[in-house]
């Protein structure tokens, strides 16, 4: 057997071992790509195995995540830090081979994939990524930043609706970096796919301006090769369409759904085993030859990475404030104190949308942050997404800061999500909040690996007015504070917004939604109170009459104001009132409980929310004595002041609600 | 100017004067689209406006429902039940022609379209359901099922992931019915589509086995009439790629983007109007040539309902039964006492899944209704969710009731939502219960349109294992629970899914959610507790010790047996503890305050919630003076089992957080 053959059954046989200690996995897509992935990581790919985030590294995603052990036994085999032990362990408590690639776990591993679409949507994110750095970075005679994005995507992947509009987006955008091996087994999990899937995804690749190669025998390694290279001339993102079979060598499970997701057991894998000609007993044996092969890769590979340095070592010297900037970048440090430098919003008596708000931040940012690059779903104007003065990012032109994602919410989610992983730029995207549940997928993966995109959530409520229930948000608000991980910010007046935006730029962990309002809103006059900074700490204290307060009114984003003077009404009527600025519900549940219950002191149980959302959830700070007043119903078709008041939220209804419920818990 | 284009014209200028008066509004697309309007209702659709719920009407979709002046123009010239007033009080609190189409509200509107996409994919629930129940029942020489399903679709539908999958389907199933004009007027809200749309559209519905049309003239209505024509005779689903100009006819605002989403103000529309050689001053005219033309069409549409309605007449005497099923099922009168029959699950100390017992049920349901039909995205085995002896729904068998959506989630939830306002049939589909944020805006319009798919989630909890925290669903419970109108049912065992389904067949005014283990429960035997039925009630007494409790303990699903065991340990101890099945949460909040108090009395505050999900939501039932044992971070790849105690879902520790409850209040 030639030493190809050897180091891809090595891979199939370590996949099938795996998956057979842990009794649990899925073998058959590891068995069936072994070849792809022996030829990216040996003769294709550009990588530092000794250094898994060397910057110009060529990036692989394994969007068909369930095949994770095609991608630890290859990290394993070129010398990634994942130990023959860790294979051992694969899918067990606390390991580092968790049964779906997981970005920031595994060293070698460049996002977290298994729901599936999600790692394909990602490439192109990592290509926008890349493609706008470089335009930044790049110097005549320094392409510090140039390489490839490679990948493998199953049928599954490609009949998700995201890797639809992700590949429309990436051959718009002409970018050729990307390579995906498409894995075409001709099997899903409930059997064929002609059951399902009879599309012809040749055309529709090409109907997206795609290359499509085709390679008729996926098991081999030249013309994988060699399609790989014709891929890389192409200035279109290339599909590779490679004819695979999956459980590949297994005598009665090839080409069988069979071979999907459970272990092909002890007898099977020694029929397959030497069917395969393998001729050791031991489960998890890598012959002798196998290791040397990849041991002298190794060498090949660290000399690119060797060459690469010597150019940014140059490179640093000629451009030093370009170097400092792109690593400073790419590990996330961006400084937000210059924030503290432009002015705060007037408290001039006009009213601004925080929406509005928003878009002069971002102005701001983008003017401090070369590579902050964002855009919207095709709302910017609505959205106030749109950095002043800096063309599209386009085909022709990939320094441009505003990015079009078109009428494609998922797929925005997905490349936020992918850029913020790839690094270097502050992402941002926006439509109206109603549409984050076309994304949460990738806002739940972003959570998952503890990246922070930036989300601008405008048209926050009922507030939206006449275009009616299909676009009112009403549960959405809830339901994105309940993701993990996930700061979701909605800020009262303008300078709040900024405050917010300021938190989601310094924020290196996780997902920042900024939800915002269609309709305008007073900017509060803070030598009237606390600083708008104060959001920081997710809740505050906006306004105390003396002593204990009676009542606490709860709010958050536009119904703060009408809150206020609810609070000052009460006040008149006799009543001690606090009223609570709830910004952040998540910032303010990681305060310490010291500074919670002075904010929310334990016996003062008359609480009121007034949140133009459900009411669920609000009773983490209202309690079971206190009430709420919310939207617990669908919205309506109506001008936004019509429906305030219809639905509660008003003076008149606030301190009715509160004085109801003073009196229930007095009595 | 003859009476077609006279026609055309004042769909276009209601839509203009509408939009002006409302102030809001969409005005660019019914002055592209009235042509196609026109053309379908007056020339190409058999429909009765006299009678808009005529079983064998062509249906008509707008998916790009922003363009609702469109609709509402066309019904109120055709007939329907929509007055001039209503008209003039386009989205106006408590109108029947809200910003977007409403479902149920507006005689006429087939579907509440506006969340881009989803329209286009409810053609093919449409579909599905028309050509199973005319497989059921149409008999030789009795086509009572036999129409078509026509739609208009936008840019920005198109861009949406949900259309391709509905189109990869669409295509597969060979849904020949379904008949979209595709609006192509090269506008975006944004700008032109060359910034972010250059895929080609023909050749991308080609490769998914779609009859592609072209019309060059979006205006000639003999051209549209024509291709309308062809597309009923090809085989294949068709798509109708029409030229069109957003806002035609506004000498400054046609072909631009600004005539989309914005009043094209007073002057504007006279211009407009002059350049259309409309010769009406006042706003919302309709020339009385129009009015005569249409009176004569409704008399043309009223035949053919005769027709129809003689021939079901006779299909009624000769096929009394079938006729009767059918206009039963079409109202959604599924009868339940059927369950009662069929016998519990034996407590006989074996453990099924929830997922296996909802398997189970389902097969008799099916067996009881032949119009059940269902099935899951590409996890069949896993979901449980196969018609035993069926054959699958397919292009060459409309008949099958196993239906294979693909791993095409989204799509599944919009053809489920489809299937139930088109009636007839019991639709269900299932996925992992992580996969349901792929779908959460189908599911979402589901509630908001008050019809009732039922939702087959297995794989509830970390109890999935090892496929980890990407497939571990956390934040899925309570974000489902959020969404109004919605029941999620996450029963303990088999017999309480046995009774979820049983309230899910019986339901008809919203989607119902069933939340399924992967892993094995016991069987709780009902001599000990109370009635598994007990389930309709949301939340009911599982069990209790002597005497008013000192601690109430609140599980859910599969917590439910750890948290009975607490409670016992509890017992051992010394303490008076109740458990609280709570199975669906929004019906218990639905019971009477009485029900409710008896079930969780005031005075009782240590309350303990468990549920392997985020404890946000849970504040409800256990106040601030409680404590949830959840799980308020994402899972991680082990064994069942290790997760479940690592998390603390053991009887040490809930009896442990439970004590410490109990010592903080009682101190």
């Amino acid at each position: 057997m030639n030493i190809d053959n050897l180091a891809v059954n090595t891979i199939r046989t370590l996949a099938m071992d795996a998956v057979e200690k842990a009794r649990s996995g899925h073998p058959g897509m590891p068995m069936g790509c072994a070849p792809i992935a022996y030829t990216l990581y040996s003769k294709v790919m550009r990588h530092s195995p000794s250094n898994p985030s060397w910057l110009n590294r060529d990036r692989f995603i394994l969007s068909a995540g369930h095949g994770s052990m095609l991608l630890y036994s290859t990290l394993h085999l070129t010398g990634y830090g994942i130990t023959l032990d860790d294979i051992k362990n694969f899918r067990q408590w606390q390991s580092i081979t968790p049964g779906h690639p997981e970005f920031g776990l595994t060293p070698g591993v460049e996002t977290t994939t298994g729901p599936l679409g999600q790692g394909f949507g990602n490439a192109v994110g990592f290509a926008v990524a890349q493609e706008f750095l470089a335009s930044k970075f790049n110097k005549p005679g320094y392409k510090i930043i140039d390489h490839y994005i490679y990948g493998i995507c199953s049928d599954g992947d490609l009949m998700e609706g995201i890797s639809y509009e992700a590949a429309s987006l990436a051959g718009h955008l002409k970018l050729g970096k990307i390579i995906f091996f498409y894995d075409s087994n001709k099997i899903s999990i409930d059997g064929s796919t002609d059951i399902t899937f009879t599309e012809d995804v040749a055309r529709r690749f090409e109907a997206a301006n795609w290359h499509v190669i085709k390679v008729d025998d996926g098991n081999d390694t030249d013309k994988l090769q060699k399609a790989a290279k014709d891929a890389q001339k192409d200035p279109r993102p290339s599909l590779i369409i490679t004819k695979t079979h999956i459980g590949y060598g297994s005598p009665n499970k090839q080409d069988k759904a069979s071979s999907h997701g459970s272990p092909l057991g002890a007898e099977e894998i020694k029929l397959t085993k030497a069917n395969l000609g393998w001729d050791y007993d031991e489960p998890f044996t890598i012959p002798e030859e196998v290791t040397k092969h990849f041991e002298s890769l190794r060498e090949c590979l660290d000399e690119s990475e060797a060459i690469w340095n010597k150019l940014f070592e140059n490179y640093k010297k000629k451009f030093p404030g370009e170097a400092e900037s792109l690593l400073e970048y790419m590990k996330g440090n961006f400084d937000t104190s210059f924030f503290d430098e432009f002015d705060d919003f007037p408290a001039d008596g006009k009213k601004i949308a925080t929406r509005q708000a928003s878009g002069k931040v971002i102005a701001k940012i983008a003017d401090y942050y070369p590579t902050m690059l964002g855009g919207s779903a095709d709302l910017a104007e609505s959205n106030n997404t749109t950095i002043p003065g800096s063309p599209d990012f386009s085909a022709s032109d990939y320094s441009g800061r505003n990015f079009r994602y078109g009428v494609r919410e998922h797929a925005m989610g997905n490349i936020l999500h992918a850029m913020a992983m790839y690094g270097g730029v502050i992402p941002y995207g926006g439509t109206f909040l109603i549409f984050s549940d076309y994304m949460r997928p990738a806002i739940r993966l972003a959570a998952l690996n503890k990246v922070s995109p930036v989300f601008v959530f405008t048209h926050d409520s009922i507030g939206l007015g006449e275009d009616g229930p299909t676009h009112q948000p009403v549960e959405q608000l809830m339901s994105l504070r309940a993701i993990p991980n996930t700061l979701v910010f909605r800020p009262a007046d303008a300078n709040e917004t900024k405050y917010a935006w300021k938190y989601a730029v310094g924020h290196k962990s996780g997902p920042v939604i900024l939800v915002l309002t269609r309709q305008g809103l007073p900017v509060l006059d803070r030598s009237l109170y606390p600083a708008a900074s104060e959001v920081e700490k997710g809740a505050y204290i906006l306004y105390d009459t003396n002593g204990e307060p009676d009542i606490i009114l709860i709010a958050s984003g536009s119904e703060v104001h009408v809150t206020l003077e609810s609070a000052k009404e009460l006040e008149a009527e006799g009543y001690s009132v606090r009223v609570v600025n709830m910004v952040c519900t998540r910032l303010y549940d990681l305060q310490s409980k010291n500074y919670q219950d002075q904010v929310l002191p334990p016996n003062v149980t008359c609480r009121v929310s007034v949140e133009a959302g459900i009411s669920l959830g609000w009773e983490r700070y209202v309690g079971l004595d206190g009430d709420s007043v919310a939207i617990d119903h669908f919205g309506a078709s109506a001008p936004a002041e019509v429906l305030f008041e219809k639905y509660g939220f008003t003076t008149e209804h606030i301190c009715e609600v509160a004085k109801r419920n003073y009196s229930r818990i007095n009595d």
